[in-house]
């Protein structure tokens, strides 16, 4: 028996939802996390310290038991435990495990191939474990991808430039990462599919139940060319404290967090803030200042050090910092503008184009003959004047 | 005789062009310096070097010697001297004196009243002298002024936004100083005079010969209300190389520059450039990253650290930093969110939002009693519940 269920049956349903390459030997593992994700809210920081101290595992036998956690994992977990225990009796992780089976899902923990490896930056905020739904290790490809979030309530303008950039990031070979929200989250994915690239949606509530369910459709492409993931077992609700806490995974799972269309109090400033903490970098679309949509873009670069980017290449260089394809126009020396400016039409001699130029003789004899080798000038009988091109 | 020219003739002509208050001892300080306007091209820094080492006067008396000037300044002016010596012929600041006490422009030196202080930041390659026309006085306020450029194929969005900003800033006392080109410069100028604010045009040429000439019309309102000025003579032509250095003026004469609008290699990141090798703040308005009237503002944001501005507010903040009018929002508490996602319509017993919200049976208490008091929630029979509104 194990928590009270057979354990046959307990290891029949992790094997349904664990991927082809598990560790048989993980299978009390993958059903501790699984309770683990049941159990507690998303980044709850003292389950990430009690089972880096003792195991996912034992962790769940201490707290079945009733027995003290402080003694055995060497920190204060009494207040915790208490917002667990109200848990342990109303969550049914079978049911989640058979759910998960249904919808095709898989359980996803530390040390399987898919496990994203940037997750692992939250440290103990880190989820217990990721429900997958999708294509078997797609998650692989977030080694190179990039968030792009932004406004539900957005505007041409901002989907216009999110189809722009996402398509050409995909060009460039990255994954784009987002939260499946209406406006640009929504055509994020959207221009990713439709450049066939990979994209990866996170989600609040359970994968079993799309959110918003007017996006049903477009979560079943990525679920057929992408991933849908979760840290919340299937018939979580999504609520605002998990929508903010998903927004942590997007900034972890990407290598760079790019911001389009924010209004001044956005959530996708929240998924920013965390890209930051993460030290991930973080890029903000500018848009007209007359736009409220943009507002939180210009408030991400004025007050938060966000790069201002304005193309899928500079996007691309958030995260490797190419030579620039355009560099500083090294433009015409003074003096060649000075000479420049002396010429008219009809020509002039030398002395006059020092004068008129305020330069000295031989400079402008030097830079005339620069001139003329260039093409730019010519010398008549009446004097040097600008070439007739 | 003063240059070849009766003294008397000289010091007629340099009255009629100076400041009420100016000092008549100074006749032949102010004549040399008008002349020194005429032999050199603007941001001569030899001739600055020499003026700040021996005066104005005796370098001018020693250049009409034919005389040696490295012996007598300490420096290497062999080059510099080959430079002006084909002006000295040509020169006739006579007539320039004339012309402008025709037109009713006045002759500013440094020590002047008028003589704008932060124009002194340029070192040696400040102007010899100023060529005024406007009201006695106004340059004073460039203490507190703000220089808004940018692109002369502006948009109307660029267009909408100077005008709003101009007006804005002249709400705040500041002046507006700009170059009188089509596009952003011209509708800084207008709105700055239609809101009955203080501006000042600094341009290429002679203040004699308004260009554009289009905007002749503007200049006169601006030299009725404000003033209009020129480093170089009457009767000089606005030449490229006059044009960029006329930009050092402008970012040297105001507290701050702000760009609205430039093309990526427009004229006025050249003036963005003088601003910050100036170290005074610059600002850039950000845009649509679909229009190419923005793109050299995205760039200077990106590349050359101007900060994002995108109101009159913003842009006053660049010479106040004032405590920002709207901070972060202190929100709710993580708790406070739990909670409330917890409940429903119908009641729900503190056990069962304790364990729905995955906090401790005392949490929710506490929570759900600070809630009470904030008429967020009720207690009904049936348990807890949100407030209806």
């Amino acid at each position: 028996m194990i928590a009270g269920v057979p354990a046959s049956e307990v290891a029949a349903l992790v094997r349904a939802v664990s991927p082809p390459e598990f560790d048989r030997d993980s299978i009390l593992e993958r059903f501790a996390r699984a309770r683990w994700s049941g159990i507690t809210e998303p980044g709850d920081g003292d389950a990430g310290r009690l089972i880096a101290a003792v195991g996912a595992v034992e962790a769940l036998e201490l707290l079945d038991a009733g027995a003290s956690l402080d003694d055995r994992a060497g920190g204060s977990y009494s207040a915790a435990a208490e917002r667990w225990r109200p848990r342990l009796a109303h969550v049914d992780s079978l049911l989640h495990l058979r759910q998960a089976a249904r919808f095709g899902a898989r359980l996803v923990i530390p040390g399987d191939e898919e496990w994203p490896t940037g997750i692992d930056d939250l440290g103990v905020h880190a989820p217990m474990a990721l429900w997958v739904r999708g294509v078997p290790g797609v998650l692989g490809a977030l080694d190179r991808s990039l968030a792009i979030v932004g406004a539900r309530a957005a505007t041409g303008y901002g989907e216009h430039v999110t189809i722009e950039v996402a398509s050409g990031l995909v060009d460039r070979g990255f994954a784009i990462v987002s939260g499946a929200a209406f406006g640009i989250d929504g055509a994020a994915h959207r221009a990713a599919l439709a450049s066939r690239g990979t994209t990866v949606a996170f989600l609040a509530g359970g994968v079993d139940r799309f959110y918003p369910s007017a996006h049903e459709t477009l979560l079943n492409r990525i679920v057929e060319h992408g991933a849908v993931v979760s840290e919340v077992p299937c018939g979580t609700a999504p609520t605002k404290w998990r929508f903010l806490q998903r927004n942590r995974l997007i900034a972890a799972a990407s290598r760079a967090t790019v911001v389009i269309e924010a209004g001044w109090r956005s959530g996708s400033l929240n998924t920013a803030g965390h890209a930051s903490q993460l030290g991930r970098p973080l890029g903000a679309v500018p848009g007209p200042v007359t736009s409220s949509a943009s507002a939180g873009c210009h408030r991400l670069i004025r007050e938060y050090d966000a790069v201002c980017v304005t193309s899928a290449q500079e996007m691309a260089e958030l995260i490797d910092p190419a030579t620039p394809s355009v560099g500083p126009a090294s433009g015409p020396t003074p003096t060649r503008t000075r000479v420049l400016d002396a010429l008219a039409r009809t020509g002039r001699d030398v002395s006059r184009v020092a004068a008129i130029s305020g330069l000295s003789l031989d400079e402008v004899r030097a830079e005339l003959g620069l001139l003329d080798l260039d093409g730019l000038v010519t010398e008549s009988p009446t004097g040097w004047r600008r070439a007739t091109p």
